[in-house]
């Protein structure tokens, strides 16, 4: 009979996001295979409707399971938010992990003034997801959710830092952690979630412009140890030692996936890694 | 028998970038009724495969010409650039108009110096179209194309001005406008296509940055010029006077596209004027 800690780990996410919480998962369990399905011939899902969203991540889902997978971790903000639900029921027999427990969980850990912020795409913050998680654990926390869409472009054309991409954080930031002085207002928060998996790139322009007693919260580390959590406890961690095998799969433009993905990443992709799907 | 003067001009967008043009359109000929589709389920179009774009702009041009439509405006630079063959071919009949033909004629006819630069998403620039459609007008022309994908956000985020968006610009701009003393390099172009619908929204920001003797040639109103006078050729002008109808198409969120469309329209668009469609 075959061992079904064998099989891969898949993950989707609407582009090259996701490869962030590959990159931790890595970094966690070098040995377990993964399928990585970036959907990118319909990102992003940031902007689209709750309905539209939960369709493609059903569509996405079904591709990785057809390639027998052991569990399904939804590296992706805005399908975690709005699409766990409609995924569990379609494949009641796979684990599914999203993002927003683990760092909502990462988060109510830090925080001890009880305010905690969310920066995220404009639909993850208007679906409300993460104060609803924060909420469901700390119901005396105080979220302030913040969308940031202009931090997913800038990550992905490689302004990481300098002056451009601090001015765009400083922008965002400064209302929810340096409030003109004088007004009326409650304590700043002093934990940041990065509720996007492009934010972690960002990083250093962030760390940049928060007070430095923040503390910043990368839901790509936490959600690599829920699933190592998982797998531990479902005994389905791979057996045997040795360096575990990706594979990319894209609905669009495999060159263009290789070249983002390598920088998310942080090591390189090849083409010859990567392989084209229709959904 | 029924006049064909009377129907509808059609247009589709991957999204309200598209809206810069029906701006300029409605200017020209506020009487004509027009339908605009904004394909925002799938936007953007500018980062995905030339085979993708064609496929979904057939699509978008088949629920236009369902409704009747006598003239087809591709308002989209991405699809202008690589779908006008594949749309001429599935429907001979109705004339199609993109917007890179029109820019690079205005383009040709404003420069002396026969040096042109041309600013658009990735995939318009790396796809080549401004360049070769300059070139068979004007042989002689050096084409300078670069890619400016963050100015699509900062125009839908609403930061048409400022240092942030002047920050971006000059980041973008400078190495063609102002290179570094010294360079032995050819005269800086003195003509500058926006070539992408966003980008209007985002003039104030590119002119301060940019020689003051630069000319911008704006695709949306040398666009409009180039309808009106295929509508004047063809016999097509809608009789009479008045005010022309204006019907709003959209493949996801329509209170997104309401809000969004009426800072690119410039004018409101309320959601009883939007129809979510399924392509």
């Amino acid at each position: 009979m075959e061992d079904i800690a064998t099989r891969p780990i898949g993950m989707f996410d609407s582009g090259v996001g996701g490869l962030t919480v590959l990159k931790a998962l890595r970094e966690r369990m070098p040995c377990e295979d993964v399928v990585y399905l970036g959907d990118t011939a319909r990102l992003p899902y940031g902007t689209k409707s709750a309905q539209t969203v939960s369709r493609y991540a059903v569509q996405c889902a079904a591709e990785l399971v057809r390639r027998g997978i052991k569990l399904l971790v939804v590296a992706c903000n805005t399908a975690s938010a709005v699409a766990i639900g409609p995924l569990r029921e379609a494949y009641p027999d796979i684990p599914v992990i999203g993002v927003v427990e683990p760092g909502a969980q990462a988060a109510c850990r830090a925080t001890r003034n009880k305010a905690i912020a969310v920066i995220a795409t404009e639909s993850t913050i208007a679906g409300g997801a993460y104060q609803r998680a924060i909420h469901a654990m700390e119901p005396e926390a105080r979220v302030l959710g913040h969308p940031c869409p202009l931090f997913v472009p800038l990550a992905e054309e490689g302004w990481t830092e300098g002056e451009v991409t601090e001015g765009v954080a400083r922008r965002y930031l400064d209302p929810i952690f340096r409030p003109a002085s004088g007004d009326e207002r409650p304590e700043a928060p002093d934990t940041l979630v990065l509720g996007c998996t492009h934010f972690p790139l960002l990083a250093p322009s962030i760390r940049a412009v928060v007070p430095a007693s923040t503390t910043i919260v990368d839901s790509a580390a936490t959600t690599a140890r829920t699933v190592f959590d998982a797998l531990e406890r479902l005994n389905l961690r791979r057996p045997g030692s040795g360096c575990g095998m990706t594979r990319y799969l894209t609905t669009d433009d495999v060159p263009r996936f290789a070249r983002t993905g390598s920088r998310f990443l942080g090591t390189p992709v090849t083409e010859a890694q990567v392989e084209l799907v229709d959904l």
